[in-house]
C-alpha cells in the first residue's frame, strides 16, 4: 500500500490536482464576445429573471452537479477538514465526468453544524442542477439531507444512498447466484453510520422523514428482505440507542436477538460490513446459513478477508477493494444516477427512484459467484441506470414543472 | 441590439451554457483508479491534513478561482437574483480561462446580507485559490470585501478594482496622448457606486480599511491625480452623503465645488462615467479644459456618444462598448490579475498590486488617440499583467508561507 500512496501523492503534485474548467465555446473576436458576454448575455439574464426554470436550459446549471463536503467523514480518515477533503471530491468529480458525462464541481466547506450546512447548500443551489452530499458524518448527514429535500433539485447523500443502492443490487444478484429469495433473506449489517442505516432503509423499502433532529420511518412499496439486524460498535442496536438508530431498532431485529456480532449472525443469510477491518471471523461465518453471502466493505481492510470467509462456508464474497473479485463500490451508482436525474429534470429522489437504479444495476449482467455486479468500466452501465432513473422520475411525476 | 439579444439567447439555449468541467487525467482501468481515487488518494488527503498549504499543490485549489455573485447588481440590470446572474458569471469564467488560462467556477448564491455573504465565502474558501466577487451591490460590496481580506487567499471585487485598474490605466495613457501630467489631472467621476468609489480610491492612491460598517481611508504610496470630484444621482457628494461616500467627500473636491455635473465639470481635465446614459452634454464638455478626456462607460448607452463628446472639444474619448474605439472593459484586467496572484501564491491584493497591474496594462502599448489601451485579443496582454502582479506580490512579501 505504501507504494500506491507515494505514487498517488507524486501524481497529484505533478498534475496539480485532477480537474479543470473547459470553455464549451470559443471567443475569437469582439463579435463572439458580444454573443457570449456583454451585451448579448443581458437578455439571457432577463429570460431567467422572468422564468427561473430557464436557468437549467440557458446556463450550465441543467447539466452540472455540486459535490459538497464538510470533510467530516472522509474515506476512513475521519474529520480531516474541508481542504483535506478536496482530493476525494475532485476524484469524485472526475468519475462523474468520465462515467456519466456529468459536469460537477467539488465544493469543500468549512462548516460545523447541520444548520450551517443546510443554509450553505440552500444558498448555492441556484448554481447547480443537483447536489451530491459527500463524506459528511452521521448523525448530521441525515438531518442535513432530509431538510434539503424541498430545494427543487435532487439532493443525495452518496455515502448513504449510493452505498445502499450498490449493496442492495449486489444482494439481489448474490441471492440469485445462491438460489435464495431476496424477500426471504435475513441480513446482518455491521455499522450504524450513514451507510449502515441507509442500507437498512433500502433493504426494508423505508422512506425517511425528518423534522430537524427527529426522524420518522415509513414503509414504502417495493420488495423487502425478511429481516435486518443492525449493529453499532456496542452491539445490536435497540430502541435505547436513540435518534435514527432507535427508530430503526423498532422495525428491525424481529426475533429480538441481543448481544454482539456472534449472536446476530446465527442463522443469517448475509453479512454486510460497513464498519471496521477484521471483526468477522471464520467461526462466525460458520454459524450463518448454507451458501452465505459476505460483503465486508471496510476500507482498506475488510471485515473479513475473502479466503477466510470462504473457509467459513460463504459462497458469495465481496469487499470494497479493487484487488479482490466483487468490488462493491458506489462509483457504480452516482454517475448514472445523476445523469438520469439531470436528464429527467428531477426535483428529488424517492425510494422508487433508488429502487429503479438498484434494479438497473443488478440487471445489467447475468451474475456469477465472482461477478455479482458490473464493473464501472463495463460500457453502458451508467447509461442503463440513467435511463431507468429517468423513467421512474417520469412515472412518479417528480419533474420540474 | 434586439438581434444580438435574440442571437445570444438562442446561442445559450443551443449550447446549454458555456462552461464545462474537464478531467485533466484519464481513468482507463483499476490501476488508474487506485492512483486518482481510492486507495491512493487517502494519502493525498493526509498530506493536506498535516499541512494545509499542500492543498494548493495537490488539488486544483492552487489554480482555481471562484467567481461569486449574489445577483444583486448584474450588468445594468439591477437585483435580478442568483439564478439569473449565472449567464454573466459563466461568461466571466470563460474569459478567465481563455485570456488568463485560469480555471474558475461560477457560484451564484441566494443570500441577502453582508454577514451571510462573508460567512458563505469564508466557508467555501478552502476549495479555491482566490475569490472574484462579482456584481454585488453597493454599499454591501465594500463591507463584504473588506471583511474578507484576512482569509489567506486574495479576495477581489472586480466591479470595484478591475474597473479601477482599467480606468486608471486608460487615464495614464490618455494623459500621455494629450500631453498632460497624470499627477496634475482634475477628474470628475459620475457615479458613486462600487465602480465610482473604487476608481476614486485608485486615482488618489488610497487604501481602505473597514471595521464592519464603518470605513477608514488612508493615503498610500504611488502617483496620485491632482483632484477628484465624485457625483451621485443627487450631485457632488458631501460629508453628509454618509458611509463610504462621506469618507471620500473628505478627501476629494479640494475646491469645494457645489452642485451637479455642470458645475463639477468646469475646468476638469477628464470625465469618468460609471452612471447612466445620456447625462453628459456637448455644452458641458466645452467647459472642460482643452484636450479633455471623456470616458463614458454606462452600458449599453454611454453618458455621451463619442461624436458629441468630440464636438464638445474632447480629444480622447472612450466608452464601455466594443463598437466604438477605446473600449474600457475590465476583461482587460481580471484574467491577468488572477493569473499573477495564483502564480505568486498571493494572500491578498494591495494598492501596490493594483498599481502594478495598472502600469503593466498601460505600458503594454504605445497609446494613440483611438487606442489608449490594448485589446484583450492582443497576445501577451494578460501575461504582462500577471508578471507585474507576481513581481509586486514578491516585493511586498504577500506570498503564502
Amino acid at each position: 500500500m505504501a507504494d500506491i500512496y507515494e505514487q498517488s501523492v507524486e501524481f497529484h503534485r505533478k498534475n496539480k490536482g485532477k480537474l479543470g474548467v473547459e470553455s464549451r465555446v470559443s471567443v475569437k473576436d469582439k463579435n463572439d464576445l458580444s454573443l457570449v458576454y456583454t451585451p448579448g448575455v443581458a437578455q439571457v439574464c432577463r429570460e431567467i429573471e422572468r422564468d427561473v426554470s430557464e436557468s437549467f436550459e440557458l446556463t450550465w446549471r441543467g447539466r452540472t452537479v455540486a459535490v459538497i463536503s464538510d470533510g467530516s467523514a472522509v474515506l476512513g480518515l475521519g474529520n480531516i477538514g474541508a481542504a483535506a477533503g478536496m482530493p476525494v471530491m475532485e476524484g469524485k468529480a472526475l468519475l462523474f465526468k468520465q462515467f456519466g458525462g456529468v459536469d460537477s464541481v467539488p465544493v469543500c466547506v468549512d462548516l460545523h453544524s447541520a444548520d450551517e450546512l443546510v443554509k450553505f447548500v440552500t444558498a448555492i443551489a441556484p448554481s447547480y442542477g443537483g447536489i451530491n452530499l459527500e463524506d459528511i458524518a452521521a448523525p448530521i448527514c441525515f438531518e442535513v439531507e432530509d431538510r434539503l429535500q424541498n430545494l427543487g433539485i435532487p439532493v443525495v447523500h452518496d455515502d448513504q444512498h449510493g452505498t445502499a443502492i450498490v449493496v442492495s443490487a449486489a444482494l439481489l444478484n448474490a441471492a440469485k447466484v445462491v438460489g435464495k429469495k431476496y424477500s426471504e433473506l435475513k441480513i446482518v449489517i455491521s455499522g450504524a453510520g450513514a451507510a449502515g442505516l441507509a442500507i437498512a432503509q433500502m433493504l426494508l423499502s423505508v422512506e425517511r422523514e425528518s423534522n430537524h433532529k427527529s426522524q420518522i420511518l415509513k414503509f414504502s412499496n417495493g420488495v423487502k428482505v425478511a429481516d435486518v439486524i443492525i449493529l453499532d460498535s456496542k452491539g445490536i442496536i435497540t430502541a435505547e440507542s436513540g435518534g435514527l438508530k432507535g427508530e430503526f431498532a423498532k422495525i428491525t431485529n424481529l426475533e429480538k436477538k441481543a448481544g454482539g456480532l456472534a449472536e446476530a449472525l446465527v442463522g443469517a443469510d448475509a453479512f454486510i460490513g460497513v464498519s471496521k477491518g477484521g471483526i468477522l471471523t471464520k467461526e462466525m461465518v460458520k454459524t450463518m446459513t448454507k451458501d452465505a453471502i459476505v460483503l465486508g466493505m471496510a476500507n482498506p481492510d475488510p471485515e473479513i478477508l475473502p479466503d477466510e470467509a470462504r473457509a467459513g462456508g460463504a459462497r458469495v464474497v465481496g469487499t470494497g477493494r479493487s484487488d479482490y473479485p466483487n468490488q462493491i463500490n458506489n462509483s457504480l451508482v452516482f454517475p448514472g444516477l445523476f445523469k438520469g436525474l439531470l436528464a429527467s429534470k428531477a426535483t428529488r429522489v424517492t425510494v422508487g427512484v433508488r429502487q429503479a437504479a438498484r434494479d438497473a444495476l443488478a440487471n445489467f449482467i447475468e451474475p456469477v459467484e465472482d461477478k455479482i455486479l458490473p464493473s464501472m468500466f463495463d460500457v453502458g452501465q451508467a447509461d442503463a441506470i440513467a435511463k431507468a432513473v429517468a423513467v421512474q422520475v417520469k412515472i412518479e411525476g417528480l419533474e420540474r414543472k
